[in-house]
């Protein structure tokens, strides 16, 4: 993969969305049609010959990639949601924020015993949404599961809020 | 297109979000990898020949398709939200809805004069979002914009929000 073509796209906006924060804003790299390919084609590659039957994307921004990946793959693609805002019935798992708790949910239908699973979100800070989304995801009986994300934020440790036998793969790291 | 996957496979919800109206849960179109495969193949078929360069997708479940079908015409893709969560500096559009107005933006420097567009969400009901998004690309100076849905409400006249010499695709109609 063309790591500098990544870098040199993303851009970084100081003090978002709280002073002190430094947020990398991969709308850059998706608008970019050179660096879509340069990631779809890396994270295809890792991913060709695994099996993965459905994709789940974390909303919103990892339905982007989630989305073009679930295609490519020939696979499904899975939509976890904030409450309230999937239609039919579904499961839900709660986490810890900075201040108080959040939730996440998908369809209860959306994955089954026979689903082989790449989670994909956009960003890996302290791995709270996702790590929710893989015990949704657990919950369902889903017998394999891997994780990616695009960036990886390596000072908050978000790996740790996993069990250490899941694959998680990022692109890019900081 | 195989019409009869797509139908047998899209999930009809009464009284949702409110009663009264009957909702098209495309989800269960997404996490079907077979109804995947064909919307992807007809919508790149009718764009493959057009010189897209971004596709923009609206919030949230525009992403979805939307990040696909950039993936596979070779094209960047433009993300299209609501106020506040688009991180630099952003242009904006106001609509009516049924009670009150909405807002949705891009980022200023997301889309310019030699942009080919390809604007995509998954529901034409009135068309109020999409001819706000519609007119944000205008105002950066595309010469081109096409406009396609999963699913088109005939009864709502939704193609009024446009003017008459917009293209506009979709690939199920109700």
């Amino acid at each position: 993969m063309n790591k500098e073509l990544l870098l040199a796209n993303l851009r970084e906006i100081p003090d978002f969305p709280i002073p002190g924060i430094l947020f990398y804003d991969v709308t850059t790299l998706f608008k970019n049609a050179a660096c879509v390919q340069e990631m779809i084609d890396a994270l295809y590659d890792k991913y060709k010959d695994k099996g993965i039957t459905k994709v789940v994307g974390i909303e919103s921004r990892g339905f982007i990639l989630g989305g073009a990946l679930a295609a490519r793959l020939g696979a499904g693609f899975v939509l976890a949601r904030k409450p309230g805002k999937l239609p039919a019935e579904t499961i839900e798992e709660t986490y810890e924020k900075e201040y108080g708790t959040d939730s996440i949910q998908i369809h209860k239908d959306a994955i089954n015993e026979n689903d082989v699973i790449l989670l994909h979100d956009d960003l890996l800070a302290t791995g709270g949404t996702m790590a929710a989304a893989y015990r949704l995801v657990q919950k369902c009986g889903a017998p394999k599961t891997f994780i990616n994300f695009i960036i990886e934020l390596k000072d908050l440790n978000g790996r740790n809020a996993f069990p250490q036998e899941v694959e998680i793969e990022t692109l890019l790291q900081f």
